[in-house]
């Protein structure tokens, strides 16, 4: 399980986030004009395929094949973005910030995941990263599209950022809870500063 | 290995399921204008995909690693539809049949691995419909579509249908093979009326 | 580890191939106007993805995953071939043979890692065609195209003619080291005279 003790709040953050990514797909399928059957996968993708990428490529069980509770709330998703779409799209400003919360929370918890099962610092890192994006990254695959984080990347260039940080502090004599807040905040406040100030890198082509 | 005791012509059947299921996949290469090689790993994709994406899941060696019947009976589909296309595209009625049943089989199959690894029965049911149908999932994103599956769904509600009917008839006192035979009978019956009479559900666009 | 005693410098091969298939990747990712991080990961897929996708099959953590030293390669040829583009592009021929070294260095490589686990030959066989061409398979569902190697196959069948060959030489009674040497020389033979001499297999279509 994901449970950082000295943060017991985090379980349930845990399920806001799923909830969260679950809505944003739901509505990236609807766009896409898939039925009900194809928006709930798309909608599982979203929340929960990123961890599920980390947990295969450290050659664990993903944690949602064991709980229900996560396939549940995906599910219970699907049904609210379905029904009150409407007025979800005029949520759109908090559910960026859930969202961006939900990334945050999610690079932390990969980190710690593989961290604790003995894999090198930086390995953890792009753990967390991929624990964070790759959600969005396999859904854009079944959607037939370049996945929009390898043309956007702040996204997860805040997420190493963040999580770089929470490698050194863990370094430190820190109380504990700290590295995980400041590393959640330093995540959240990149992505809110790229957005608002439109931070880009230029691809690779225009440099010619 | 996926055998139930109470059925012992299911590992025939396995292999007949994979057999078609290669045919199928030889087929659409073909349509793709792929070559040999990119048609052998097309069909073996269709035929096996599914199975080891749930096994990957499931954190398990998939079954064709460790035996090569898998790997021939694809390879034999192969020659075999290259040889017979044209045969073959006349029998389309009978390779719906084999399809429809193969689907119906390796859902049972697929849940009955997860229930007894001691995955929960809601998540056996997922992994059940993900055996059955994540081979073409694999198969579509190969061949650069938006998955079938996600828009035509009646295929997966069938699986959900008969799969959900099958964990219910576990807790009663049937027979053994009573379940198995009646799942794998709802199943079929919901797909072939579905095709019949044009069943499907709206795209999530068109209620707006 | 992936290291065969009787020859002391593939683990120096393994660092180059990963190194030539990054810059070959990061050289992809910058055609299709990918930022700094999309072509990183680009690269690191093309690098180590054949690799990675044969571990999770044989239910095996990655290598990469417990060594830095693969992902600081991949991130040294990024930063390599984004600064040296035009040199690089310059030296085609050269990143060639390196490509096809490393295309029969990861098949073997591949084979001899699923061997000594005890998987049937013929399936060790396709592990080592997965390790050497699904790298590229993996880069190209990213980059949204249909998998080249389906549609160029010469590539894949050098994979297997060698793989074969080298099969076969490990029953022989031949002196250490020499199945390895033939085996990789066949790769290498068939692939510079497939694109010397322009071969390639007619596609399924074209037959009708």
């Amino acid at each position: 399980m994901d449970q950082l003790h000295v943060l017991p709040f985090i379980p349930v953050l845990e399920i806001i986030g799923t909830f969260v990514f679950a809505i944003s797909g739901t509505l990236t399928a609807a766009e896409k004009k898939l039925d009900p059957f194809g928006a709930s996968v798309i909608a599982f993708v979203t929340a929960l395929g990123g961890g599920t990428v980390r947990d295969l490529l450290l050659n664990l069980r993903p944690v949602w094949i064991q709980e229900e509770r996560y396939l549940l709330t995906v599910f219970i998703s699907v049904v609210v973005a379905v029904l009150f779409r409407k007025q979800i799209n005029r949520l759109r400003r908090t559910l960026f910030l859930f969202d961006t919360a939900g990334i945050a929370l999610f690079t932390i918890l990969g980190m710690e995941k593989a961290l604790r099962i003995g894999v090198p610092p930086i390995i953890a890192l792009v753990m967390g990263v991929v624990s964070a994006v790759f959600g969005g990254v396999v859904r854009d695959i079944l959607c037939n599209e370049i996945p929009l984080i390898f043309r956007r990347e702040v996204y997860a260039t805040a997420c190493l950022t963040g999580g770089g940080a929470y490698l050194l502090m863990r370094l430190a004599p820190l109380p504990e809870g700290v590295p995980v807040a400041v590393a959640i905040g330093i995540i959240i406040l990149i992505r809110i500063l790229a957005v608002r100030l439109h931070w880009a890198f230029p691809n690779l082509r225009s440099e010619e």
